[in-house]
């Protein structure tokens, strides 16, 4: 079996080096050999061409040109890995959504983990209300008089969430009302029912764009684990309490049904690749998918690519801002794979990377989608 | 009735301000009114000492000591706010474990938020299992292969964590089995359960440690909105597909059943007051439960008091990183509420605050516990 | 006079809306006038494109497309205002060098101000020695041993280094030997001694990469306020030292001269740009060259331009992370100024925003060199 | 000779480890080995009590208890290391003035290296003028016309600071033309100066808790390697310009003077430890002078102890953000140094660690001061 070196923030062959000979020169030899190639915009035409040049540069530019280095190598391994994109922060008021829905249709990512709120946020715009370029530097008591909020530099129309607040009650009603078996669903079925709600009450124009439908329309499953924790789960809650008082039990959102779908899908995998758009649940999430599978006695099954692309850091302890490096003692990540850790604003970094990854593989990857392999 | 100033990052009375005359001499008179006063640390023999000297220096360090103010006034405002504490990291690992049972004990908050990860840390420790000091700086192939899991400079014992595991997967096949109607919990409710667990089964002298235990105890509810995504959730998972391996329908854990019951928390509590340690879900659901208010047509019902202790920033625009005064424009914070932010690592800041409101109160606050109201 | 906004993170007319209605309708409208265009990465095939969509995104995208057309207009203004751009970090093993000479030599700058580490590896390239790709997962004992220096994830040769300490040990034993009146220098004329030293023995084929001999070529001057604190200045000790042994009077550096000639380009300037390329000394030092006008009595002289790329920020209250708002009660920035923080990396953003504006100004700015205005 | 183990980040014998078995039993051992202890805050009483507990937690509480343990020993070591303090940031107006100069009173620091500014602020305060706490939130062109500078949350009176100046301009008047034959100093010659002037005309109330005039009464050198870069630089200006204009040679600061003395301090140490509040050059200009007596073929040099409180990161490659370990490559520190870095801010975390080290030495080390020794 080849080998593969974990990248970027662990690379160095240490082992080797260590046992090296103590004289400076054939060490030296060994650190020396690639150099820096001081980037030259004036000939650099493309996005790709910007990326490839970052390869030779430091810090977190050539991590970018690892993320898509990394994202390329796995879209074309052979044994066509799943990919996982977990998805937290405001992604939709950051205008990312066409981004992810490029990923979905191109056959880039197979299956997604996100906050209740990015899909939600998608809804929002399928239907025809959109955000709106705002800034962090207002009154925002006068905001919230005028039904406005803020989202850092972003403003919302407080008055078109209700109105979509409804359609997620309407569509909660109806599942309820027309299946008397069912009284809970996971995560991943409601995402799936909100997409073709989009499909059939969204915006003609909208729809292409909106990520929840792509997803749905082509098959690509999207969980919430925590649902609940969103715009959509307070409609779910209203949906539930309105039940409750006419004394019909209400449909729940059961998170361990959840579990044992991703889990599932992860199990049936030759191999997987992981892709962190920020922290918090989506990436732990993801991660512990692999922990699942050790628990039930299936050892190694740790995950084979991965980058990531936070503002966090590790020295504070918490999941979002641990590296891949940690997630391999715990049997997350193969300590065999490769990973890389991009620190960088999301909005900046992932339009970059998959515009860079589309340019080298000819707009799509040629491998088969999961479902269709 | 009185109005309250929102206090810290957005302090100041700009109004006014503007509304002055434009001449240096009585705007610079209305700014140059408190002197920061050059700590004097050999004069200052307590912690409480030193926080109240922090009122009168400058960066995070006043942030810091308007923490201990609000949280005092939060305790002895006679309204008895109803406090939310919101604690996302690795809390347990980092020995903060009686910080969080002492709040519980002196009646100093009345509902937490967690990470499933928070829990089952506790959770692993009443049973003798103990986290240990390592550090970053190690390789962690050689970790996986002696089944040590790092928490960046903690390490933990992976078999150990089977073993609790376990018990987790023994107490849902036993819950599932007694209670035949059961079929859903909310995270609150087997969070209750697994405090009665560890009152049966844990070590007698960690249980007084053990903030689960406390909570169960005393009665403060703990809510996981996110139970799935911890090995909490995981052994949840274990028993769900173990029993539908045997054809019984297993425990699920309905999210929105939670957003109901803490919705009837928020709903009937007079005031609120919030404590943010960290963000990730266990912050965004807190900030929702006044958001949710709203929606049921009950208007400014924004949170009264609140402090976060963050190393995020909001200018990546995720609700982690967010300011309280951007929740003032969803109506989740009241803007004439008292607010403050402290940047800075909660295993410093959190034991330093918590000490100086107790040292200030005389151990314990005066009003009685939520339940007891 | 025709005012102008100050941009980015300060934008909003807060006082208009303030005068403005109570009712929600014709305060959101006022607020809800430009939406969020969700970036179409299919469509985009230049850098300039990929900044221009930028513009309509929100968080760190935003921001970054802000600094392209605030680039673009200084150099576009008919008052041809001076840019001085700040550089602390090490841009040279990042690969960043002829970035900024391509900024030389298009004339989109008229002064730099750095550290001497950036003019130090500048110079050691220029001779045929390089950096080299590394890691920061090395054990940095072992690199002592082979003389190797890290800069994060680059490795730099110590015993080529000690061959350029030499020639600056050599140009100021030189310079002395040469001037007998010359007892001290600005910073800024022995940068340009050492441009002429590049000219002289550099590779030919590195001159054209050079910032430092680019700026010598066309006349850009190179203030380094803090040369001493850098391997120029321990150079330049070594010199010093030997000449005091040896009984002669060495070359010193004078900071007070630096001082009088920046003042003088400042003084001179009927407008002004600063671009911030990380904090430090560069960046204070050239703030600070419109509080020294006020000081003699010239007001409003506030820069009227600026970007700045960082990765720090204000609430630790340090200077390197203050923001532009902050300089505008200082006098530093005119706060009809316009202006942009973008949080990111240096190595990311830098070649980003010189690319777009080059893309866009047809590859070179048509207003004069400050020298020949 | 007894080999010490570098602390904190990179803490591990991984060798050891490495050459161990690969069963997990012993190697688990080996990682298992202290037990992470929860910190108990109701049986804690003093500062001291505090920092001490934090040395059995986790993340950023145990790096800053490791802060003290190694300031302890460095001021414990009977080799008595000349300790080296960088002081970046605005610390006056953040109200740490008393906790430095309580260093140079109990002989906790032997050399300090600063900004101007720093030194600058204490000045200010000596003189009976003040800083005052303020907000970020404010509207800054009213305090431009105010007359008011802002440093994040606190603010400044900038006709004061204009008296201030007054003084720095006669005080380098009358040194230059007191002295027929000085044409330039040192800035630690100037600031010793300044020191005096504190103690000519300061406020004899404000003399106790000014930093620049303890240092100049207890003999402590204050370097300010660009001290240029300030309001004392600006200052300088003033007199180089109005002696020019007057046709005298004016009074010239030469910092390669500087190097050649801080490099007689270091040369003459028989151990140096190091602390760096923030980064900047007084981070850098501390870490050369070991750097520095390489280059003079004095090997093996670097400094013995350290520790750094910073809210910078090295992923970024800048030199304020670096870690002590990279430093090693250069030797800057010595491998076998005890070092460690806390990630919080200044104002919190330096507070802490002085009164703490102070409580467990008996309120001074038993050491002579470095020139008394």
């Amino acid at each position: 079996m080849q080998k593969r070196r974990v990248k970027g923030s662990f690379k160095h062959p240490k082992r080797q080096i260590r046992s090296g000979s103590r004289e400076a020169a054939p060490l030296s030899k060994e650190f020396l050999k690639k150099r820096i190639i001081p980037i030259d915009i004036e000939g650099i035409n493309t996005i790709s061409g910007m990326l490839s040049a970052f390869h030779n540069t430091s810090f977190q530019s050539r991590n970018l040109a690892c993320c898509v280095e990394i994202f390329k190598k796995m879209l074309e391994d052979p044994d066509e890995p799943t990919v996982f994109l977990g998805l937290a922060g405001a992604m939709i008021p950051a205008g990312m959504k066409k981004v992810i829905s490029t990923m979905v249709k191109r056959k880039m990512v197979d299956v997604i983990v996100t906050t209740g709120a990015n899909a939600y946020h998608d809804l929002v715009e399928s239907f025809g209300y959109y955000h709106y370029k705002g800034s962090p530097e207002v009154d925002d008591a006068e905001l919230y008089q005028s039904r406005i909020d803020r989202i850092y530099d972003t403003f919302a129309d407080e008055e078109k969430y209700r109105l979509v607040d409804r359609k997620i009650v309407a569509l909660a009603d109806k599942i309820r009302t027309e299946n008397v078996d069912v009284t809970s669903m996971s995560s991943r079925e409601f995402l799936h029912d909100l997409g073709g709600l989009i499909d059939r009450e969204g915006l003609k124009d909208e729809k292409e764009s909106s990520f929840v439908w792509n997803c749905w329309r082509h098959n690509v499953p999207i969980f919430v684990p925590a649902l609940a924790d969103s715009s959509i789960g307070l409609g779910l809650t209203q949906h539930y309490i309105k039940f409750l008082r006419e004394g019909v039990r209400p449909l729940g959102i059961d998170q361990i049904k959840d579990n044992h779908e991703i889990f599932e899908i992860k199990r049936t995998a030759k191999k997987t690749g992981v892709i962190y758009i920020g922290g918090g649940v989506p990436k732990n999430y993801i991660q512990q998918t692999a922990y699942l599978e050790d628990m039930f006695g299936i050892p190694d099954r740790g995950h084979d690519y991965g980058f990531q692309i936070t503002t966090d850091r590790p020295e504070w302890g918490g999941l979002s801002g641990c590296t891949f490096k940690e997630g391999v003692s715990w049997g997350k990540e193969k300590h065999t794979g490769e990973f890389v850790t991009c620190y960088c604003d999301v909005t900046i970094a992932l339009p970059l990377i998959v515009k860079a990854v589309l340019e080298r593989l000819g707009n799509a990857p040629a491998m088969k989608r999961r479902t269709e392999r």
